[in-house]
């Protein structure tokens, strides 16, 4: 048997096992099985069943080296910073995310609840599946994780100690890149599918107005330590079933701008939308698909909107926050923010490295184009006319003059 | 003789002198002098003469609660945080900060430079002294400490750890209280001149679009991590002789907004020209100092806009901050922030608990409620008008206006 108390090394399936057992997670008699599952870039997940009663764990190791490319070398801390937001989160928002048992610094590995009976909700979306719930879960989540970790309600001395445990420098980079940096020039390393680059060129590389604010918003994102993000919150970080969804995968986290994480959802909404749109053949699926998706944006603003102004009601403890029109001027911001963020996450995925499925999915040539066009227009105008985006019925209306414009365009 | 290596204890004049043997500052037949002369509210300051030779050096401080007032206790760690950014700045801006020979974590103090032969500003600017080349020294100590620790400059996962080891939540928190929050409303902590204090009710705490403006700025102060700050520049910050400017006690540093900074020089400059405006008789005389305080406040706005320009083209690395318009773009916020601290810092010295002597030593009791109309008018049309202040005639221009309209009022 291995000693996992030494020295940190990447961990087999066996190895696995016989961590779990070491560390008395199961009794002694369990008889355990284990996959590694992991479909994410910079982890090994390792899920672990006693067969005997189906009692199931995971282990999630950061390996020594980010698993999307070499080029992206990260210290193991990242994992650190995993399992404390993870339990700060879940003491935030119960119930939407997985409980932590054990955080391991040698092994640079942490473990928590399997969410097996659950669906990473991206995956759930390509097969058009429709979860009426999530827009009430995440907004619940969003508006406690965001708001209760803000200088809004966080006695400010404890706060810059948060802000100081969540410094995540390497992970930020990688954001800093990927979202704000590469997408708004020819970079090497985008990946623009090639019926899309002329249009990529014209409208997003050769629009100086877009790019400059691209860097406001770097910037931006670089040093406003507003609240403690989960800061990679796509629908691959969801798992998600019927009446259940938990928020997975925080170890991009930092204090940042509280419309990241809110900005990231909405964009991700919208790819599943572009894919509903040119994927589903039989019209009335489709169109049931696609209420589905706006009537889930719309929601996301107007619940967040909602539950924000009832909970800076009840739990704001700043004075300053209690000012007539500050609260207003508070939320707009955040709403300003959102849309910016929604906007560089339709662009970056379209034009940079990381691709979504939602889109590299679209067989048909014509459709991509189309699709990659609607969110690149989307994308734009929420950066551009991020000031007067405000309402979930504004989201979904840059949404349809985007398709709108896309029609026209072709 | 005293063990300085085990544990804290609040030196006397005898025990500076034998820690300054002890830790080898001076030869062995050295004959020391010793004399507490500090005159802040937080520390103890050590003057350490050998009269052999007169070699002199400075030991300060930390004391185990602030000397201001026993209402704020401070953990003497700003101790470590004032050496480790002196050491910063001497490589930033030579010559502009003393030299630090060491740093006992024990003792909680810090062995530097001795200024002896400079004067602190503000008691050099109550005689109505001039310093001709301040304005070219504090500006280029202003640029190369701001914007040499901003992103548009380091490298981020660096700035990022700087950040981290800068956290500073207690001072910090003597800024949310004393600037940002008691001056605005009826705050028992404030000591308002009892001349003053209807003017005060009416044109600032009734001011309910003034007071919404504060809590916005509160806001920038406690989450924008722009530029490592000194943090509490006022002229008493200041060591100053004709041929030398020295920035001293920068304990209250953090990456705060740049503009924090030089607002604050700007506004004890005006409490300066308020000073003199009242206390020289001789016209001519005043005159020639108002001029020069004009000329100043002018030069310290103009001049960092030069240099600020410079030290960009010159030093950026941030790729972005490349892009068309993103320079002026930074500028301009940097300006506004500007504007609003020194209108912020107008208002708190005057309303607040921390005064200033610029002000408080006007003996004629109209003359002094002249003067603070002046400050609090000037203070809430930096304030206000911050988005549209943005050179050196602009500042003066707010000045000027606001003594015509103290006249109106008398």
């Amino acid at each position: 048997m291995k000693d996992f108390t030494v020295d940190y090394f990447t961990m087999t399936e066996q190895d696995a096992m016989e961590y779990a057992k070491a560390i008395n997670l199961f009794p002694e008699d369990a008889e355990l099985t284990c996959k590694e599952i992991g479909d994410g870039n910079l982890n090994y997940v390792f899920k672990i069943v006693n067969i005997k009663n189906h009692q199931s764990i995971i282990i999630k190791q950061a390996g020594p080296v980010a698993r999307i490319s070499d080029e992206f070398k990260l210290s193991p801390d990242r994992n650190r910073i995993e399992s404390e937001i993870l339990g700060l989160q879940y003491k935030l928002a119960p119930g939407f995310v997985p409980k932590v048992y054990n955080y391991d610094p040698i092994m640079n590995c942490t473990v928590m609840d399997d969410l097996s009976n659950h669906e990473i909700m991206r995956t759930a979306l390509l097969k058009h599946k429709k979860f009426p719930l999530f827009a009430d879960h995440i907004t619940t989540f969003l508006v406690n994780t965001l708001l209760l970790t803000s200088d809004v309600v966080v006695e400010h001395k404890e706060k810059k100690e948060l802000v100081k445990q969540f410094i995540n420098p390497e992970l930020c980079e990688i954001t800093e890149d990927l979202v704000y940096t590469e997408p708004f020039y020819d970079c090497p390393r985008n990946e623009v599918f090639e019926g899309s680059k002329e249009f990529v060129k014209e409208v997003i590389w050769n629009d100086k107005k877009l790019v400059l604010e691209s860097a406001k918003l770097k910037f931006e994102f670089m040093t406003n330590a507003q609240s403690l993000l989960h800061g990679d919150l796509h629908t691959g970080s969801i798992f998600i079933k019927k009446d259940s969804t938990k928020v997975i995968d925080p170890e991009f986290a930092f204090y940042g701008p509280a419309g990241y994480d809110i900005g990231n959802v909405i964009a991700n909404l919208i790819f599943a939308y572009a894919n509903g749109k040119f994927t589903i053949e039989d019209k009335e699926t489709r169109d049931d698909y696609i209420n589905y998706l706006i009537t889930t944006i719309k929601d996301v603003i107007n619940l967040f909107t909602v539950k924000f102004n009832k909970t800076w009601d009840e739990k704001a403890t700043e004075r300053v926050a209690r000012y007539e029109g500050f609260k207003e001027y508070y939320l707009d911001t955040i709403l300003r923010d959102t849309a910016a963020v929604a906007g560089l996450e339709l662009l970056r995925r379209i034009i940079g490295l990381a691709k979504v499925k939602d889109i590299t999915s679209i067989q048909e040539r014509e459709a991509r184009i189309r699709a990659e066009k609607i969110c690149l227009t989307a994308g734009k105008t929420f950066i551009l006319s991020r000031q007067s985006i405000k309402t979930g019925a504004d989201f979904i209306n840059v949404i349809q003059s985007a398709e709108l414009s896309s029609v026209k365009g072709a």
